[in-house]
């Protein structure tokens, strides 16, 4: 049996859907965010205080994209996965990357020193640099998604997840605005998507049922 | 024939690691640091400015754990890489992608607000947060490593050099002064090994060779 502990959009968002597209069944566990502050004894389930905490047997897991790849591998049925002797093996593992290392960890920064943080601890300067850096490397994927419809292997894999979910925290942020037409169309696209409209669905009814606010908290570090 | 683009000290110091773990043969091209600002011309070979840049045939990537993870499963014959079938798979996956993601880029923050900005816009504050950050998480592994030899499957794989290139870059800022037993004697075991001393010595090498300093410069986001 499948376990995530998931806070409402943050990282484990990005499992979150990856189960909802593949349609496998699990238990999904709502905390309030931050959960190492809002919920102590998580930290005996994570020591590291952090959302996803994934179980699924004696396997267990803490990052996001990792679970995603890993629930490709076992589960999809190839579909989003890309196999070693694809063409696009490398590919697929440098979006999964790219996606929370180059496009996610620079709004992390914007989150803590312009929304987390005590008033006198905020930092603009920070959220100012990481706002273009993050923009200057999304503008990277432009001609990429003007003649592909998904990153990779022309199908939707869990690489689209992992950049999808750096574009769900951009809207968050209102940095949406600022996407190019073609990322533009591309977060259309995946928005557009079941699997996501079933995962943002699968969360609201957990939250409402588990009593835990639904106010996006998208930054679980 | 696999090219690698890399600085000195840089996240490309993986791949190099994992190339001389393999014997797999490599053209390894140095770069001034930053390369965005130093050697302009490398923007025609990744438009991102960051190394690394690697280049296996048509394959094209961009992320150091990504390219692990892609040389292992394509050259090591199994030892660098952990199987679907293996028990560690998750675990395997959890590890490379925590190398970077939670163990790397909150280094980066403090390279650039204490090293490589002018003064006036350094940032101390934002150091000592993510130093703190950093150190804690490195503890999670404390438990582990005084159990094991290697993060996970009982032998060395790309996911110690993921972890290891954390632990590289925090020599280089000093932070390992503040590492726990277990993950200061890890430390000692990867710099111990043969592969890990033939990347320094290829990169002292190149460096010589093509007039590059050999002055670390860790970060080249």
């Amino acid at each position: 049996m499948i376990t995530l502990h998931h806070c409402v959009s943050a990282r484990s968002f990005r499992p979150l859907w990856t189960l909802e597209e593949i349609g496998v069944p699990y238990e999904l566990k709502m905390l309030p965010f931050p959960p190492r502050v809002c919920a102590r004894p998580f930290l005996d389930i994570n020591p590291l205080g952090t959302v996803p905490a994934f179980f699924d047997g004696a396997v267990r897991m803490t990052e996001s994209v990792a679970i995603c790849q890993y629930l490709a591998a076992r589960f999809s049925s190839g579909h989003l996965d890309v196999a070693l002797h694809e063409p696009d093996f490398g590919t697929y593992l440098n979006y999964l990357h790219f996606g929370e290392a180059t496009l996610t960890f620079p709004q992390t920064l914007i989150l803590r020193y312009v929304r987390f943080e005590a008033p006198e601890r905020r930092q603009p300067q920070v959220a100012e640099d990481y706002s273009k850096w993050f923009l200057a490397r999304l503008r990277t994927l432009e001609p990429l998604l003007a003649e592909q419809e998904f990153l990779c292997t022309q199908r939707f894999t869990a690489a689209d997840i992992s950049v999808g979910y750096a574009l769900l925290l951009a809207q968050h942020l209102g940095l949406h605005q600022r996407f190019t037409p073609s990322v533009q169309a591309y977060w259309q696209r995946l928005q557009n998507r079941q699997g996501y409209q079933r995962a943002m669905a699968a969360q609201r009814g957990a939250a409402n049922a588990q009593g835990v606010s639904a106010v996006p908290a998208p930054d679980t570090r």
